[in-house]
């Protein structure tokens, strides 16, 4: 029996790993549609969601019947939660990547708007911090996981770099604005994307070292705020 | 054991619960900075975030503890893996409140935009959506969870109708345009905790039937789309 687990345990690292490539190239595609003006690739993207989900299904199949079949405890049983964590996390990139390709989609069909965004600055530092995160995982490698929490505040601050540039864009040029929005829609999956990868990197240090450090340093208040308690 | 078992169980569903409350009064009271220009309330809106990441670091620790401990099988660990994942939607549905209150907070201190967005509207239904999704997860109750689903259309039609007005609010003047995309991440943040509601309701259903609803329909494809596999 544990060898047939481990062997299984194989397999579900292996496919997290295959789950989070397709990712990362529906999100490199994604971009590429967006900024070479291809409808058809956005399309592509689109319709590739499809293979996303079903994955997404199939990987937390295996997480119950691994859980269900041998009961694993400790490492294992946090390494197998953690899977169906970053699984869904994974899979909202993939529908991050799909939201980018849609408006790559409408902008195909629009005059370019001119105005230079550091979206390839953006890529490249989501794209490592999906991998890394990715590598932490099946390496167990707690310390690369933090440095991937780490990485997020550049990508928050390229985001607000847009934000302004955007606003800016948009008051100049009354023509520019629903241009402008859906760039600024970009900018903002983007964003979430990164906020996704830091989610997996959480995930991976718990998993590597029993600790939360998702929202680490609270303390655990018995009571919700004063505030909270008025309207009930 | 089994009584033990029992008793935890209880106390977890008291817990998914109580943060479910939890987070339904803290988009309320976002929404009600938004519309009463109150910073101070969307402040505490903000601070109270803690408290729901405390809540559901507790909620997984309690998760983990009761798949170590009593291995439960069939419909417990589903109720158990499903309670992990809903947890994990209930604190990001609280982030999208702290999202709403931080532009409430801004929109406090510059001059009202005058337009009418049916926010209240939006409201009214996300919140029957997290109600329902949750009371449907303790009564076991999938025919309200998949009413819960088919709820999700109406929000995005609002959020569609928003985006249309505020982009009409920020050709006709210029001076609206920051207002107005503030205006228009709150249609979407509250469009994206309708979506969140959605997944609880889905969890929902395969923890009670044993299918999954995600993503139904579909096919497994053994393969990506074959231009993902251009570019590795």
């Amino acid at each position: 029996m544990t060898k047939h687990f481990e062997r299984e345990l194989d397999v579900l690292k292996r496919d997290i790993l295959t789950m989070g490539i397709m990712v990362e190239e529906a999100i490199n595609q994604a971009l590429r549609a967006l900024s070479t003006r291809d409808a058809d690739l956005a399309e592509q993207v689109i319709r590739g969601d499809e293979w996303v989900d079903a994955r997404e299904n199939k990987i937390d199949e295996e997480c119950l019947k691994l859980l269900a079949l041998y009961q694993p405890a400790a490492s294992d049983l946090r390494f197998i939660t953690a899977v169906m964590k970053i699984n869904g996390d994974l899979e909202r990139m993939a529908d991050e990547a799909v939201n980018i390709a849609e408006r790559a989609a409408s902008l195909a069909s629009l005059p370019r708007l001119a105005v230079d965004l550091p979206f390839d600055e953006m890529q490249g530092r989501v794209r490592t911090m999906v991998k890394e995160s990715l590598d932490a995982l099946v390496n167990r490698d707690a310390a690369l996981a933090r440095r991937v929490c780490g990485a997020d505040d550049a990508v928050d601050e390229l985001n607000r770099r847009n934000y302004r540039t955007l606003l800016d864009v948009m008051r100049r040029d009354g023509e520019s604005i629903e241009r402008a929005v859906m760039l600024l829609s970009v900018s903002r999956f983007l964003e979430r994307i990164a906020d996704l990868a830091t989610n997996v990197s959480e995930d991976v240090v718990y998993f590597v070292e029993g600790e939360v450090i998702r929202h680490h340093g609270l303390h655990d208040p018995k009571t919700p705020p004063p505030s909270w308690q008025v309207s009930r």
